[in-house]
């Protein structure tokens, strides 16, 4: 049975801006191959509602999971619950499971639960919470779709949560091989061995650090006793 | 008039797997938002033919340019200039231009230009070479579409060769003021700020560093003056 697949959209103008850059995919990239779960595509759009509705609708439909990142605070640019909902035609209003939460959190610290904090407690109808346990406000899933922080600490503490609920599949095993030779040199042998084991992958990452250049070579699959057959003749053709 | 648009199309398994961090869409957003090109949407696909395809034919007709890059190299996982091609229904063929400088290339270091390093020759017709100052191998501008290397020493030099050919609008400029308060303590009044201020657009990006919470405000537009007093605007709501 093939693994299942997954997309990332990342919602946020600070992004595309260049002000702050995202390290929310590099990480859900990593969780998701241990898992057996296969990245296939990452968005990141604008904080701009037809943009963010637009991407939800065309991950959610090609994708077994989609997770967004960013846009679920309780400032006016934070608009991420009101796309999903209505990429899903779904009203959204303030929950009382949600409200509950954070007005514990907020009696718990002696903050004011103000109208701007209230607008986190917003979860569309049928979505299940997602914990945070860092600064309360929930994260929800939406069908198929996981709608978590931007804040990276946050993110991976909701991902936490999400991830022992999906069913995974293999874990995709990964070997690699560091030569200090052009990829031009060790292109066609490499062809030839990635057509004869057709059910791996292989990858050429070329590097150029301190004047020495050359390629790591990664295998990748999810039978492991393949992937050390692989790696055992790529060590014969390209040993020194 | 509005600024020009870009999208960019980040291509590669090992961004998806976790493998590789990218730092090409950081580099890109910063560079663009000098420039007064406004990056509206970012994407990363696999080394995938049919979804390099789909993805360059949505954006280039969505945006006035389209940056990819990664796949521009000599090994079989290296597929860009094939999918960018079919996706303008153009060949791809051996180049005689590109053919002598990767020659020149391969004769002053001594290194011999094999078939797979002539791969690194075929480009579309119609298409304007990108000088690669470092390994040699062009990149190429196709229309409004310009592919470039994933790594990220040539990315870099090649975006500094293509950027001065562009017409480039206002650049954005930004100011941002570091508060030690929860966002939902400012967010109403950040919020009839920021709708008094249509022109320009107000960020907050909350941090927890150490233990101290707080949010970063961004101001954005631009028209110096503008940002210059909502800054002031900003200050006396907020001042301590």
């Amino acid at each position: 049975m093939p693994n299942p697949t997954a997309a990332m959209l990342v919602i946020g103008d600070e992004i595309l801006s260049g002000r702050t850059r995202d390290s929310n995919l590099h990480y859900l990239a990593g969780e998701l191959t241990r898992r057996g779960i296969d990245l296939h595509e990452a968005r990141v759009v604008a904080d701009v509602h037809g943009a963010i509705v637009d991407a939800v609708n065309a991950l959610r439909a090609g994708h077994d999971h989609v997770f967004t990142s960013g846009g679920i605070g309780p400032t006016h640019d934070d608009i991420t619950a009101d796309a999903v909902a209505a990429a899903f035609g779904l009203p959204l209003g303030i929950r009382d499971d949600a409200r509950a939460i954070l007005a514990a959190h907020y009696a718990r610290t002696g903050m004011e639960f103000n109208a701007a904090r209230q607008r986190m407690a917003r979860i569309p109808p049928g979505a299940r919470l997602i914990d945070n346990p860092i600064s309360a406000a929930p994260g929800f899933s939406l069908e198929n779709v996981h709608v978590m922080a931007g804040v990276p600490a946050i993110f991976e503490a909701m991902l936490a949560s999400v991830l022992p609920t999906l069913t995974g599949g293999a874990p995709l095993l990964s070997q690699s091989l560091r030569l200090e030779r052009g990829e031009g040199e060790i292109a066609t042998p490499l062809a030839e061995l990635a057509a004869e084991f057709s059910d791996l992958s292989f990858g050429s990452y070329p590097f150029n650090q301190n004047g020495i250049y050359g390629a790591n070579i990664v295998v990748r699959g999810t039978d492991g006793a393949r992937v050390d057959q692989a790696m055992a003749r790529l060590a014969g053709l390209f040993a020194p």
